[in-house]
């Protein structure tokens, strides 16, 4: 069997779910709302399953979809796109993310990655025989570390996926770093996968940049979004690539090997969606806002470290300040279980998006994108816990 | 960027359903059906968009159709399968088939491909860094070659291939060529990836046998199935993947790489078609036995060579008859696309599931998962044609 996943355990979100399940906790680990999305958007979808088009949609996607995901580039970031020949939809931005790896990397490629990171990144870059770069960030800023981002670039270097609004850092990249980062991709020739599906989850007046959007980086960038996340419908795993027409070919062959297409009632619900007026994504990240405040108050108020979230769904906390009056002297890991097992609230460790032993083990992950009641309850089973 | 896949064209089935559409020509390339698939299915599909489960589903699949997959084995096949050990739900065949490679090849590993083949299978094997080791089938009659089979097994070998009822063939293995493989994999010590996707679409009293029932192959064989195929409901993408818990660890961390998971409310729908009486199964076969009748008969009438066909959506023909009286020399893909162009109907070069050049170049594949009237008007205007 492939040795590299034999080595790799089940991912940190299937093992959390289910022993939150086991112990009947509130599950905030897991970045997936417990509200549903659009009730227009999930009318569409049932609505387009009953008039005839169940069959194989073109493989780049339905034109409904790809010509929405153009006109969201042009509305919200200034980009011109084609929507015939720039835009690939995919079955969750999991596959758009394997899919732009695949396009690009030919084995022996390096590829720049940014710690703390998402756990397929890792091994999808060595799967397809390419060798990780990793730069790391230090909280509690999570500043980009310059001198070593420029010397993790190197003649062999095809490649740089970052993920900006950031999960687990809620951090959002600055146009500065951007910039940073550009010039490097400029200078070394290489791509950039950028994982944007946070995009419209930014907070206390930040704005999502897609690095797409800087000089010179239009031909070099597949900036990838998720409906799962703009729509709260994480389910439904419809995912979209925008790209330059010179990467568009192999973005499609790549994906034609991993799904080939994506269920065209979803899509086509998707398309609704991403016409929905301003208004909606104004007060889907006000929303989120709240409740990022809500938790982050609550968590700060036990005692936990609480690090500023720019964007995403998750709130990055030090938990050690709670638990040194009670000498407890474990790790994330071993806290989250403990966490999970006795308060009956989960969170991720943050150790989970770390490639190796070293990483800093005193932080817990915790998802805001949950009803009030349920950020509320799991604040009050805390306080009774520590 | 990659350059196996900058080598690679554009998928065949995207090349002549695109050029169907620019000629208004009948498409019979492509694999789907032009009906739809049971209204249950769909109904179910879509009530299930509306009761609040559309969020990320388990990374293997819903519970209902992980059961469902297993209650299907059982029924049919008599295997008994562990929905929770056992099953994992995918976003299509085409996930599958690459899960299930990822999940055991190693870089230097060698994978037996079975040509004619799909044309995932190749650039699969290869962005995998396994080594693809080919065995021809010869027309007319397609039979497995097995001195050639036995001598593409080697000390290297970790996995064949193959697909049975077989696309473009009509091929349905016969249980002395399946104990034929099994020794070959019992022997080597390797694994089968067996695509079974038209498992339910055999004719004139052809049984599909799943490699997996044969001595010793339930540890050995990862067995394909499609809801696509089996509902008539090709965009609906969901696949499923039964195998042996002790390979079921690596299918489902390929599957977290790949897609994570797959629609939560579709795979709902396929619960409740994976349920259907024995009936629903038998009529499906006898549906598409009649159209292959219409189709068969009418193309021979036509000229035509008429391969059979013991199963799947397709008849291969030899054109040769057809086109000798008005002295056409090209090949199989001027053929289909002199046939797009000037009969205005659409078929599928089968050049396009060889890996070399040196394939028999005189075939055409038709689908005939067609309504009786589009068959007719094909045939018809193909009539008129010749
Ligand atoms: C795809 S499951 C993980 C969801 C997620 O993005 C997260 O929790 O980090
Ligand atoms: C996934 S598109 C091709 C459909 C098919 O299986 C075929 O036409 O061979």
């Amino acid at each position: 069997q492939n040795s590299l996943l034999s080595a790799t355990g089940t991912t940190i979100f299937t093992v959390m779910s289910a022993l939150a399940l086991e112990h009947g906790a509130i599950n905030l680990g897991q970045g997936f709302p417990d509200y549903e999305g659009p009730e227009d958007v999930i009318d569409a979808a049932a609505a387009a399953l009953k008039d005839g088009r169940n069959q194989y949609p073109p493989l780049t996607g339905v034109p409904e979809l790809r010509q929405a995901v153009a006109a969201h580039n042009a509305r919200f970031y200034g980009l011109e796109i084609d929507p015939n020949a720039e835009v690939v939809v995919t079955s969750g931005a999991t596959e758009a993310i394997t899919a732009c790896l695949m396009a690009v990397l030919n084995p022996g490629d390096e590829c720049v990655l940014i710690e703390p990171l998402y756990d397929t990144y890792l091994p999808v870059v060595k799967l397809l025989g390419a060798v990780p770069k990793l730069v790391r960030l230090s909280p509690p800023k999570w500043e980009l570390p310059r001198a070593e981002l420029a010397a993790a670039f190197g003649p062999k270097t095809k490649a740089i996926l970052f993920n900006t609004p950031m999960n687990p850092t809620g951090k959002v990249f600055t146009a500065a770093e951007l910039a940073f980062i550009a010039d490097l991709i400029a200078k070394h020739g290489c791509y950039a996968v950028c994982d944007e599906v946070y995009e419209h989850l930014t907070f206390d007046g930040w704005k999502h940049i897609p690095l797409m959007t800087l000089p010179g980086m239009r031909e070099r960038c597949m900036r990838i979004g998720s409906a799962g996340k703009t729509f709260s419908l994480t389910g439904w795993k419809v995912g979209y690539i925008t790209c330059d027409r010179s990467l568009f070919g192999n973005v499609a062959k790549a994906h034609q090997n991993l799904t080939f297409t994506t269920a065209p009632n979803l899509q086509r619900g998707v398309a609704v969606g991403l016409a929905k007026p301003d208004d909606y994504f104004a007060s889907l990240s006000a929303s989120l806002e709240a409740k990022r405040d809500r938790l982050a108050k609550g968590l700060a108020e036990l005692g936990f470290g609480v690090l500023p979230t720019q964007g995403s769904y998750f709130i990055t906390t030090d938990f050690r300040p709670v638990v040194a009056p009670w000498g407890f002297n474990g790790d994330d890991v071993a806290f989250c279980r403990t966490l999970t097992e006795e308060a009956k609230v989960t969170a991720i460790p943050v150790t989970a998006f770390y490639a190796s032993e070293d990483a800093p083990s005193h932080y817990a992950r915790f998802a805001f994108c949950k009803g009030d009641a349920v950020l509320d309850e799991a604040l009050a089973r805390m306080r009774r816990w520590v």
